[in-house]
């Protein structure tokens, strides 16, 4: 808890939240610090060319593959405490216990902080394991640019941690990421420790109407193109198609704006953004088809035109089963309630999970509130995720018993 | 038309429409170059404390109360050449060509420009209208703010439209404005000339639903609070209320806001407008209490809140018996085709109708369109409503025998 206090005092704001992106100089000062504790721990530390930082201990058999724990530092420009950032320090603090336990693992343990997770200065987000994946190009993530067009490469040299390519993990045998949820289940649930099984596939959509923009007094309701109008009839069905599906599909409209926007004009234009996860991508791109079907269905109806944009895809990802079994069968040993759950947000997981056996742990965010300076993890809640994070690693790396 | 293609040059476009909001630089340049023509018809130019803008031409008695016609400069963000503007500058050929006209009439003419009919940059609309008939307190008007809070009195200053007080019109013997039907109907029916009965009461509200900001990825659908889930259905049950009424009852939203509006977030808080017109105040408040209740209804289903503020309130208007009478009885000597109809649209005749004897002109608006850049209104059409406007002005000065 010390640790992760000491992390909240690094590019903090008013309301208790984080601002530290990645590769600013907050960043650089909560790399320092962490190095800094790598070391206390008695870590071989490196860094990559991805600027991706490890922190190694040894196991008794010098040629055995490494588990791998971790997540992210960087937060969003409002971001929370512990978004990323208790994957990491509960990490530590894992390695930290190992040290004081006599017993010695057999497979080496390294923890992994990686870089850009966010997204928020650099798009698009989960560059640093994205990189390690081999999921886009190296060239590309150095040419990346933020806002004021300084690049990722620039800015990971200036801030001192652009490492070499061979300090690349080479060979992990399991990439174990604890998070918060940053939903509202297992608090509404009161359970415990969510076991994730996968991260849900995703399609993002931009939908434009086009109606006629009329003045509102003198234009009879039946003589109408109103772009809201027929918009809010898409809203609805939109919501109505996955809840239809079953109870994990969502889509949200989440981005609206309209044409001309003012009191006494019917709406000529409205542009709204469609957001659909699934974690069956046959069932994500059968809404994905039903909403485009459907949402023409009602603009022939209101009378309206209708122009939609593919604006990103993405397939679903699935976590080892060997690893969700582990997972389950330690939370029941320590006593902690469990659920099975699938992530609907990406994290480094979603990389990792094609170089080696992934699985995440998930505990419960206060009032399932994340990417906000609100973004809060009890005490006692952290200390469960943790305990089953050095529980899952004791047993993967056969030093247990 | 030449007069009118030089106004339509101020504030331009790209696609034919005109921005020129009240009390901004495009404003002060179409009022400066109004001011110009109004001398070079050798009329006398004054303006008075809310920046509405006279010219006067004397007539043979010097105690009779004037003859007032026009209507106003300013326009919607995206609006059209037409829409107010066709008022003041018929009004200002009719001027001319009494000019050419041998003839002395009894009453002086006094041809108005009034300010802030369109409300798009400070609410409410009808402003310079209803400050001079007293419906808006001077220090209500002068105070009210735009978007970047700059107040409508620190603005007409700005623009060196403020005049004194002493310079309102005093003793109007009839109000004749001429303007765009801003509607299908004469259109539609091949007819020439819509003789204006009234204008409808109007209800302006501002709903805010508040549901809760949550990430759209791991909130299942049932746990969230999506305020633009709610207000979708929320404005879908409003048209369909106004439509179940009868086929004169209108209901718009024509203005709506999101926070955080970010395509990965369910938005939090929606903010939109509702706009209730019929010309039976009975039928419009009741309009106006069936949208609260059923609102308020859907807000509890949803699973949010909402509140509702009253922006403005107007009831209907019934324009002059004898006044109509005259217009159709003049439109009937020149041959032109006329339908008695009621104004879906709040017009500055609407509050002048509070101090002296008014009527309107409708002219066709093409495909019924206005508030938007396609307005338009042929020119044969627009000589029609020209040439009784002029009539009119003959008749009721008294110098057309």
């Amino acid at each position: 808890m010390e640790t992760i206090q000491m992390s909240g005092q690094i590019g903090s704001l008013d309301k208790g939240g984080l601002c530290r992106l990645a590769l600013t100089d907050e960043d650089k000062q909560m790399r320092d610090l962490f190095v800094k504790w790598l070391k206390e721990a008695d870590l071989a530390v490196r860094f990559d060319d991805f600027g991706n930082i490890y922190g190694r201990k040894e196991g008794t058999n010098p040629t055995a593959a490494a588990i791998l724990i971790g997540s992210h530092l960087d937060t969003q420009p409002e971001g929370g405490r512990y978004d990323g950032i208790l994957g990491v320090l509960s990490s530590l603090e894992v390695l930290r216990t190992l040290n004081e336990q006599p017993i010695d693992l057999e497979r080496p343990v390294e923890i992994v902080c990686f870089t850009n997770e966010e997204g928020a200065r650099f798009e698009p987000p989960i560059m640093g394991a994205g990189g390690l994946a081999g999921v886009f190009e190296k060239s590309f993530i150095f040419n990346c640019t933020d806002k004021d067009n300084k690049t990722f490469g620039e800015e990971l040299e200036r801030i001192g941690y652009k490492g070499s390519q061979k300090n690349r993990i080479d060979g992990i045998f399991s990439f174990i990421e604890l998070h918060i949820e940053q939903g509202p289940v297992l608090e509404c649930e009161n359970v415990d420790i969510g076991i994730v099984t996968g991260i849900q596939g995703m399609n993002w959509l931009e939908a434009k109407v086009i109606g006629q923009a009329d003045h509102a007094g003198p234009t009879p309701m039946s003589m109408r193109k109103d772009a809201l109008a027929a918009a809010s009839k898409m809203i609805t069905e939109i919501q109505q198609i996955v809840t239809e599906q079953d109870t994990e599909a969502t889509a949200t409209v989440g981005r609206l704006s309209l044409v001309p926007n003012s009191i006494n004009c019917v709406p000529g234009e409205v542009t709204f953004s469609i957001d659909i996860r699934h974690s069956d991508d046959r069932i994500r791109k059968h809404l994905h088809s039903e909403v485009l079907q459907r949402i023409s269905t009602i603009a022939v109806i209101e009378n309206v035109q209708i122009e939609v944009k593919e604006i990103w895809e993405t397939d679903s990802s699935h976590f080892s089963q060997e690893l969700i079994d582990c997972m389950t069968e330690q939370a029941r040993l320590l006593g902690y309630s469990t659920k099975k759950m699938i992530s609907g947000a990406g994290h480094d997981a979603k990389y990792i999970n094609k170089l080696a056996n992934t699985a995440m742990i998930f505990v419960p965010s206060a009032g399932g509130k994340s990417h906000c300076q609100e973004e809060f993890t009890e005490e006692a809640a952290i200390e469960k995720g943790a305990n089953l994070l050095l529980r899952i690693v004791q047993k993967l790396a056969g030093g247990d018993k």
